[in-house]
């Protein structure tokens, strides 16, 4: 399959993570930013780190959208309506677009072990209300965190899939299987993204109780 | 320690597989009911069960609640408000109350994969909103199925522990502690039992989808 994944806000820590890790796995990536400039400099110091053959360019937003079929959005939740408002006459029918955001309280200056309340039930939810309807959502690598994503060896954590579109399901199952650790579980309906998301708040309260950066979770009992 | 753990509504699947785990690990426990014959009858096969010097007794729940220290409540969410607003002149000071119960949509006829809305944040804070501000409130156990409990072998599950009360939040984990198999983990405040609680609702789809019957959870990455 010759997919091209963008990722929509991809200089953060859990876009450049993700982007690291899915074209070390062969996928073609494209790094979204506000910035083209920030976008080229991020693709590069992963070439750097990746080897320079590796398949990551850089590009403003609207250009990420315009040349990839698949869209990982990995903005901070405070920044997500607002994007996708720019974007939404942009999107072609087929495309997907996976959301990682969570809508922890720190948007709004709240904990980061805390949750707002999305009139939608989830982020997730609020994506695809701001989509066009021919777009299919999925949900998924809530609780894969940043610093789990920069290490280097495989990372010990489940990955969460939710959507409404099996197309889309399978292929963001598919690139969670891409990094090496991860297991995707099937998580069912879009609307489970609220509980996928609210698992984000209650790893990071772990973080902070356990004084460790990399909590994640596993599910057991499942033929996986 | 020379506690007694009253189980109150402890007939159904939770309780009674609760009941028989810590009654297993040597704790005193009174089964409690709204029918003290029923009470009397679910620790009765117990003790045939675990063996006839096996500290079960049964009663009904107001006496269950007049005799322990520490309650496990474990009640049908559906039929929580009710008992503990019967309950409610009955406490006394010191007493700790583990509430287990999760606000799943079938209380009302809804699917057992969705939740309630609860307006206080989670059945535990509506738990603490009904007992008197002298018993301190613990939640845990919800993610632990009744079905793990019913096992014989140890369980792969962790058990998650939220608390504003510390003295409260230590005994629900000495409790859970005391599960072959199980961990207890420290899940923060008690308005952290909203994300527990959700989970239920998670691993109920999980099993559907999955077709099992005990889906679990582990935290990873912590010192524990």
């Amino acid at each position: 399959m010759n997919r091209t994944i963008g990722i929509l806000g991809g200089t953060g820590p859990e876009g450049t993570g993700l982007a690291r890790r899915l074209a070390a796995a062969g996928e073609h990536i494209v790094i979204g930013s506000r910035d083209a400039q920030r976008a080229a400099e991020f693709a590069r110091l992963m070439r750097d780190r990746l080897g320079s053959a590796a398949p990551i360019e850089g590009a403003e937003n609207p250009a990420a959208l315009a040349r990839c079929d698949i869209l990982v959005l990995t903005v901070p939740f405070a920044g997500q309506a607002a994007l996708l408002k720019q974007l939404k006459p942009l999107w072609k029918p087929g495309q997907i677009v996976i959301d990682t955001t969570v809508p922890l309280a720190a948007a709004v200056g709240g904990a980061p072990s805390r949750m707002l309340g999305v009139w939608q039930g989830s982020a997730a939810e609020q994506t695809r209300d701001l989509v066009p309807s021919t777009v299919a959502v999925a949900a998924a690598f809530h609780n894969l965190s940043a610093e789990l994503l920069a290490q280097d060896g495989p990372v010990d954590c489940d990955i969460l899939v939710c959507s409404d579109d099996e197309a889309a399901k399978k292929v963001a199952m598919e690139l969670a299987a891409k990094i090496p650790g991860a297991r995707p579980v099937n998580g069912g309906k879009l609307e489970n993204a609220r509980i996928a998301e609210s698992l984000t708040a209650l790893l990071i309260g772990l973080n902070v109780r356990y004084k460790v950066r990399t909590a994640g979770i596993r599910f057991t009992g499942l033929p996986l």
